[in-house]
């Protein structure tokens, strides 16, 4: 790669929708700038129809990963609850450091540290020691004081109203 | 149109970013659906290359449609302004009502409804009496109370924090 500057660290937290559908957005403004983007979803099963057949339109220039397990990362067997993080984390290292990728999306990545899947410091320490010219993108709630505070942009997506709530169900090309 | 349910309205707002960004990944989400997408964006010059670009490779189910002026509404001709709004407000109408699209965006619409440029009971009835089976997105700052008080869904993006703050300028593939 030529000489770039230090990518951008760019959080997408907060209880409210739109995460997912905003790093979905990211990407598709980097693959329109003809900015190659690896998207890793650490949540298994949280992707659903529409975004997949969506994503299959840009497969020249996104690679899009479902690495992990159910939703919770909480089963039955914590030892293979590691082991699966364990690798999507390290896909996820070697994405960042390939130099193939000018955008990184580590989807609902926060859950992963949160439960103490992954080394809180080694993850740190591989974020902040990516290649210049790799701009990260990473969602989830609750992200961790220590992303926050070296993040350069920071939105938290806060739940105003869900229509779950007054019972409507989930619709089809809205939800999933 | 087959009879269906009555279809959500989502707003996005806030001073964060991800507004935008997630309306334009809910629009792909649709698509990837199957589901035919109006994205009509009221600031003309608010969205960049990255996702006009992008845009193009839904030709075929996102009808992408630039109307209105330049980001603040606010000209030195007055009436140009209205007769601009006006236009592109009867262009959203026909779109939500034409019976073509199960998704219609209206992007950064809270700017024209809270600079006076449209009539603000005229656009409440239009909305609510839309079709069956439309969704409707509407993003921008400051959203209304008489929109959130209809709203099914109601997110709003906080910025945390803007590396704009720290000095640095904005990215190719990230603000644009």
């Amino acid at each position: 790669m030529t000489k770039m500057e230090r990518g951008l660290l760019i959080i997408l937290t907060g209880n409210g929708k739109g995460k997912t559908t905003s790093a979905l957005g990211q990407s598709m403004r980097a693959a329109g700038n003809g900015m190659p983007v690896c998207f890793i979803q650490f949540i298994k099963g949280s992707w659903k129809y529409g975004e997949i057949e969506a994503m299959k339109r840009f497969s020249d220039i996104i690679d899009f990963r479902v690495m992990g397990r159910g939703f919770t990362w909480k089963s039955d067997d914590l030892e293979k609850d590691r082991a699966v993080a364990a690798e999507a984390w390290e896909y996820a290292q070697t994405a960042m450091n390939s130099g193939r990728y000018r955008l990184v999306v580590l989807d609902e990545f926060t859950y992963v540290i949160n439960y103490g899947m992954v080394d809180r410091d080694a993850v740190m320490s591989a974020i902040e020691h990516r290649p210049h010219g790799v701009h990260l993108v990473i969602t989830g709630r609750d992200a961790p004081e220590e992303l926050i505070n070296v993040a350069d942009l920071v939105t938290e997506m806060r739940e105003v109203k869900h229509h779950y709530k007054k019972g409507i169900k989930a619709m089809r090309g809205i939800e999933f």
